[in-house]
C-alpha cells in the first residue's frame, strides 16, 4: 500500500486520479475508479447542463467513495459550477485559466480544490487561490496542455508552492510512471489516456482500439480541432492527439482552416458523430506505447499500484550501503 | 551508493553521465565529472579537428577514470572518428542520425557504443546497430534533440530494447531526476544543462549566469539559431534555448531570416564571440528552475548522486504493509 498526502486527504486505497477527461471520464468511469481506490472525476468539459446532470447522477448512484469533478475554467458558464457543487463532489479540478474567482464558493461547499497547472507561474496563481492540491500537468499528455514536460516541471513546481502537496500529470501509464512520480516528490498522478481505453470510458470503441494499436510518436499537440469545432482557447493551450488524416491536411493551415468552417465544421461533427477517426479527433499522450489492452478501469487502479510498489522496492536492490 | 548497469560498465562510482555538449563540454568538464565518479564526455559537436584535439588531449591529461567524446551522427566529417579513437575513449555517444555505418569502427577499438536516441523507431535502430548503451533523450532536454517528453519515452524505449541498458536524459538535474529515472527502469542519467552551469565548462560566464536565473518557463525549442549558423540539420531535431530577443525575433520567420543570412550571420558570430547573449543562443533545458548556482562539477556529481539517494530511501516511507 502507497500512504500520500494524496492518499490521506480523500481516504484513498490508491494515489491515483482520473483525469477528468471531456466528454470520456463519465459517471460511470469516475464511480470505476473511486470504488477501485482511486479518486473518480467526471470530466465537465465546456460546461453542457445536460450532460453534467446524466453524468453526476450516475457515478452518485454507481458509487459511495469519494469522487470529484474537473471544469475547463475559462469556460465556466453562468451557473454551471453551482450544478456541479450541488451533487456534492469530494474534489473540484479546475484546469486552463485563473481559478481566483471560483476558489470560495468551492471551499465554502466543504469541497477540495484541486488546480490543474501547467507552468511554475500557474502554479503559484494556484496556490494564492488557496489550491488543496495541485496537479502539474506535463505536456506529454493527451488533451489540452501547455508546454512543460512533466519530469522537470513536477520538481519546480514542488519548490514553488511549499506545502501544498502537489501530483503529477502527463505521461504516466503505469507503475513506472507512479513510482517515478514518487520520487519526484509528488503524492500521486493524475492518468486521463490510460482511462480513455476502458470498457467504463465513454466514446466510441474504435477510439480506444486506436489508442491501444498507437505509439507515442505517433501524437503530435495541435489547434485545428479546436479551430473547426469553433473553441476559441486561450494562447498557450493545445490538444494533443493520435496523427489522423484531418489533423496531416490542416495542421500549419490553420487560417485556412479558418475560412473553410461552413464545410469543415458540419463535416467534423457527423464525422466526430459515428466514430469516424480519419477525420474526428482521438486526445492521446504520448504514453500510448504503454496501453496494450481496453480493461476495466477498477482493477486497472489496483495493479498500477501495485505494479508501482513493486518498483519502488527495487530502490533497495539498487542502494549499497 | 547507487549500483547499476551503467555503474557496472564503466566501474563507476555515480550512475551519471555528462551530456556531450557541443563547444561547452572540454576536456576539463569531461575530466571534473569523470574525476567525481561519474561518466565525463567530451562534446565533439560537429567535428572540428583542432579543437577536438585540444580537449582530447586535456581530458586525457586530467582523468585517468573512464571519459568518453560524443558526436552528432548526421555531421561526422571524414577523419573524425578515427582522431577521437585514436585518443582511447571508453565510450563514443552518437545522436541524430543512424549509427549504423560506425558502429563496426567503434567496438572494434574496443570502446563502448552508446546511442543517444529520441523516440522508439531511433531505440530499435540503435539496439540493431550494436549498441552497448543507450540514452533515451526527452525534449525538455536542452539544444538539440526531438519532441517525445522524457517520462513517457524512458520506459517505452526500455520495453523496445529488450536487454540493452538505457539511460535517462532531458529534464534531469538533481537527485529526484535521477532517483525517478532509476523508478522508469533506467540504468542512470545524462545530464546536459545542470553541468553547463559549472566552472569547468567551456563557454561565458554571462550564458552559465543566464541559466542560474532563468526559469524554466522561458526556454523554446528552436531552428533559428542553426539556420543563422548555416547548420543544416534534419528534419525532427530542434535546439532548445533561453528566449532571447533574436529568437523572439525570427521564431516563425525562418524563411524571411534565410533571406538575410548576408547581414545575420556575420553579425551573429560576433556577437557569440563577445558573449552577447541578447543575439548568441544559451542551449538549456527545462531544468534551469532546478540550478540556481554556478558549482564545481566534480562535487556536483557526487551531490546529485546522494540526494538520489536519500529520495530512494523514501520509498520505504509511503510503502505500508
Amino acid at each position: 500500500m502507497i500512504v500520500t498526502a494524496l492518499t490521506e486527504m480523500f481516504g484513498l486505497k490508491h494515489p491515483i486520479v482520473l483525469g477528468p477527461m471531456g466528454g470520456v471520464a463519465g459517471g460511470l468511469l469516475a464511480a470505476a475508479v473511486s470504488n477501485g481506490g482511486g479518486l473518480g472525476m467526471v470530466g465537465g468539459g465546456y460546461g453542457e447542463k445536460a450532460w453534467l446532470e446524466t453524468e453526476l447522477a450516475l457515478v452518485k448512484a454507481n458509487t459511495d467513495r469519494p469522487w470529484g469533478a474537473g471544469l475547463i475554467t475559462w469556460s465556466i458558464g453562468e451557473g454551471v459550477l453551482e450544478l456541479v457543487l450541488a451533487a456534492k463532489p469530494h474534489a473540484i479540478v479546475l484546469s486552463f485559466g485563473d481559478p481566483t474567482p471560483y476558489a470560495s464558493a468551492i471551499k465554502a461547499a466543504g469541497c477540495k480544490l484541486i488546480c490543474q497547472v501547467q507552468d511554475v507561474a500557474g502554479a503559484v496563481q494556484a496556490r494564492k487561490a488557496g489550491a488543496d492540491l495541485i496537479v502539474a500537468q506535463g505536456t506529454e499528455g493527451g488533451g489540452h496542455g501547455g508546454s512543460r514536460a512533466t519530469l522537470p516541471l513536477v520538481p519546480a513546481v514542488i519548490d514553488a508552492v511549499g506545502s501544498v502537496p502537489v501530483v503529477a500529470a502527463g505521461g504516466i501509464a503505469d507503475g513506472r510512471g507512479l513510482a517515478a512520480a514518487i520520487m519526484l516528490g509528488a503524492q500521486g498522478v493524475l492518468m486521463g489516456t490510460r482511462f480513455y481505453a476502458t470498457p467504463e470510458a465513454l466514446g466510441h470503441d474504435q477510439a480506444k482500439q486506436r489508442i491501444v494499436n498507437a505509439c507515442g510518436d505517433q501524437t503530435q499537440r495541435t489547434r485545428v480541432f479546436d479551430i473547426v469545432r469553433g473553441y476559441d482557447w486561450p494562447n498557450g493551450y493545445t490538444g494533443r492527439a493520435l496523427h489522423n488524416p484531418f489533423m496531416r491536411r490542416w495542421d500549419g493551415k490553420e487560417k485556412e482552416l479558418a475560412k473553410e468552417i461552413p464545410v469543415e465544421r458540419p463535416a467534423f461533427w457527423e464525422a466526430a458523430g459515428k466514430g469516424d477517426y480519419e477525420t474526428a479527433m482521438v486526445w492521446a499522450g504520448e504514453v500510448s506505447d504503454l496501453i496494450h489492452t481496453v480493461e476495466g478501469a477498477g482493477a486497472l487502479v489496483g495493479r498500477i499500484s501495485a505494479q508501482a510498489e513493486a518498483q519502488l522496492r527495487i530502490a533497495d536492490k539498487v542502494l549499497r550501503p
